[in-house]
């Protein structure tokens, strides 16, 4: 018989939609194929998975890659499913995964050349987006920093899009210790702010970027906190060649990181 | 007495948000007062202001722009304002403002170095950031081609940002023959697609972007018609250093506009 929406271990996983219940149990849920296979790929993520009859036939590699590890697999009915889940069409599949982050000495020690801080950003599709844009351009690791969004939150592992499994995800408390932590890891700080006094451009023309770099970012609304800004090594703007007053954070992140990417590239 | 939902002109307006009445009437609607400022700026497109007494009250010096350029002003409820607006917190203001694109010839006919297409994108959101990233990278024109979605679509010019105001907007039936304008006005029209043949960063190196150019964008779902990639110079891929298999739409795009935009601005 298939799980119900109200068998109780639908009902104990259902209530990781809410970021207490996931603080308390260290788990997250993750949904569809691509994120579900992603979350197997890291040995010891996935705590348990639950499926439709019919996206557990047409994915029985993850099935069997599951019950291989000994996770738990489950049938549920679509209620349950449904109730699982927060997307329209979630494709039949849900995990139940332990959280993954790592303390920041541990993502330091692995030596990252690009490292993203989001400090304070609290939009969890925003910071989904960077943590993918991060992975794209090659970060190790991405830092949470000061009152950010829950990075498990279900919004943010979905904009993610399977990257918060590729990536050193670090929570942390004070920001201004993680600037320390950084520079004392020989990392350069910079500070992302539509106010800085160095162009992205120019720093890029000085070769300043082909060195492993830690980018602060901070929420659309609010930017980054002035005491964060003030202890960077540097404060950089993107340029803005045409009228808008300014980027929306993915975008700015994007052509940052990118940036830093291009140059280290070279750099080998 | 303040304008009420059931006032004539504000059930006129109010269609609005439906395509079809935008279509037919050739009117969108913008709101908040950053939208309304940037609508203002572009002497004719306003064609009516609604604004709450209290938010009239706050901007002044909006409505007294307004009622210089003969644009009527109306007090509305607060009723009124909401069904007029889509937002949760829309600050008061709404404005009925009058189609503003142009057509490719004459958007061509400016000289633009840079132009954005944004091909078959149907997500509003999506097109209104590509929207405000190409007009932060200096793009002259942005192209909503083939069945794009309609760029006065409220989500679409609230994702803008203002940057729908700022840039010769142009709607465009055909792709093809859109890139066969391209190419007669003088510039190289590059596809982006995650299986390109070039990568950005060789192009970069290259010295290829330092000439006039379009960048043709697809939607996320389903990238570029097949058709369309074919008959662009050339096919680049934004180079994917970390596990990530893909960037958002609004991530690669900025990051191959501002790469365009960097190699442009050494070339005056």
């Amino acid at each position: 018989m298939p799980f119900t929406p109200r068998t109780p271990r639908v009902v104990a996983a259902r209530r990781l939609h809410r970021r207490r219940d996931r603080d308390a149990t260290g788990r997250f849920l993750a949904e569809g194929p691509q994120a579900v296979r992603e979350a197997l790929a890291r040995p010891g993520t996935v705590a348990e998975l639950f499926g439709t009859p019919a996206a557990l036939d047409r994915h029985a590699d993850l099935a069997a890659r599951a019950a291989a590890d000994d996770v738990p697999v489950s049938d549920v009915t679509d209620d349950a499913l449904a109730a699982l889940t927060e997307t329209v069409a979630p494709q039949g599949l849900v995990a139940v995964c332990r959280h993954l982050d790592v303390p920041l000495s541990e993502a330091l020690a692995a030596g990252p050349r690009l490292v993203a801080v989001l400090a304070e950003i609290r939009d969890p599709g925003n910071a989904g987006t960077v943590l993918r844009t991060a992975d794209a351009a090659g970060a190790g690791a991405v830092i949470f920093a000061g009152d950010a969004v829950d990075p498990y939150n279900g919004k943010c592992v979905r904009a993610s899009a399977g990257s918060l499994f590729h990536v050193d995800v670090v929570r942390a408390g004070d920001p201004l210790a993680v600037v320390a932590a950084l520079r004392a890891a020989g990392l350069a700080v910079l500070a992302t702010t539509g106010y800085g006094d160095r162009d992205l451009d120019d720093l890029a023309d000085a070769d300043a970027l082909a060195t492993p770099t830690a980018w602060l970012f901070g929420s659309e609304a609010h930017g980054l906190p002035d005491g964060l800004t003030a202890v960077a090594d540097a404060r950089v703007r993107v340029p803005l060649h045409g009228r808008a007053e300014s980027l929306n954070l993915a975008a700015a992140a994007a052509v940052c990181l990118y940036a830093s990417a291009r140059a280290l590239r070279r750099r080998p």
